[in-house]
């Protein structure tokens, strides 16, 4: 299983805004959406291993949390307007503290950054930074994973403090700063990687015990 | 210089669709609209050594190319409709044999896949086929790439060896395959890490020789 979480620091919380207009009456919900496609599309398909969670802070109800689950996600397209249109559904629900149904495989809730990582307690957080280690170099590792990004204004002091606290490992993707969604793909294909060759050596144990 | 070829096979060839629906009236006009945005787009800022060309053979006038010029390019968000509107903007010119001029760094012309394939004779062509070579592999070996591509339809068999026929490499990324505009993203990345490394390895024969 992988989380990706989005951080949207000016992402609308009510579902008062126009799907031909995300950039702006939105507030740069286009991000958001592209991280949604990008973190659950594959060719022909969709990964059912995959959860994406939105912490929308903009105006005018800041603290709300969108969950995508990939096991039952229905109705997404890759194109922004359709998770553009999921979100907006899922904003015209009545969001309390626990997860209210919006369509299938979607949910809201209120929450801040705080509660969410709360969530996630026991798993791998990656958190990253130009300075963290090269994922290219552990992604083998790695169970589990929870990835952790902000939006085109990165994350606060304030969040990146929260996010190590709950000991976060730091890590980069190379060596040029890419937009969110970008960052998402590096992720999955490095882990794709590690799991695919993880099968291959234990194929080759299966057979050596064969033997 | 790096260029990314994206076949349209259903992409519209005049201007009259809309923007709220570039995947029906547009005949997936998405996917070629998300490649322009994950082929330009860095963090702040855009790649302008990065050239994107788009061969549109849908309905009604087949056999258009639309290129994105980094260099020059204005007016280019990263969201679809952005990157739609520019589209639609040059299907709107009266395209000929040669490249008219439509926005800035937006160029548009009548062609086919051989003639655009001429274009880039001496260069090294990259083809995306799942038994290809791991692009991680040789990454560092590579100079000015076009990297070629299909849509959600792939290419076809025509294509493919029409393809090959001007040597083009047989490059694989992964063991999962992927939408195009996730695949450009993985290139960009190897190529960025790649040239990256280049760097820092010449710097270290610069001192070396001043030592």
């Amino acid at each position: 299983m992988r989380d990706i979480v989005i951080i949207g620091h000016k992402a609308k919380t009510n579902g008062d805004f126009s799907l031909n207009d995300l950039p702006g009456s939105a507030g740069r919900m286009d991000i958001l959406c592209r991280c949604v496609s990008s973190a659950l599309f594959i060719s022909f398909g969709m990964r059912r291993d995959v959860n994406v969670n939105l912490l929308l802070l903009g105006d005018p109800d800041p603290g709300k949390i969108i969950r995508f689950e990939g096991l039952d996600l229905k109705y997404l397209n890759p194109d922004e307007r359709s998770s553009g249109s999921l979100i907006q559904k899922a904003l015209q629900k009545n969001a309390i503290q626990q997860y209210t149904h919006s369509t299938p495989g979607v949910w809201i809730r209120r929450g801040d950054l705080k509660s969410m990582l709360s969530e996630f307690e026991g798993r791998t957080l990656l958190y990253l930074r130009e300075d963290g280690e090269d994922l290219r170099e552990f992604a083998r590792e790695i169970r589990d994973p929870i990835f952790i990004m902000g939006d085109h204004t990165g994350v606060t002091e304030e969040e990146e403090e929260q996010i190590l606290n709950v000991g976060a490992k730091i890590i980069s993707l190379g060596p040029i700063s890419l937009h969110s969604n970008h960052c998402i793909t590096l992720v999955h294909n490095e882990l794709d990687r590690a799991e695919s060759e993880r099968k291959v050596s234990t194929r080759g144990t299966d057979l050596k015990g064969d033997e």
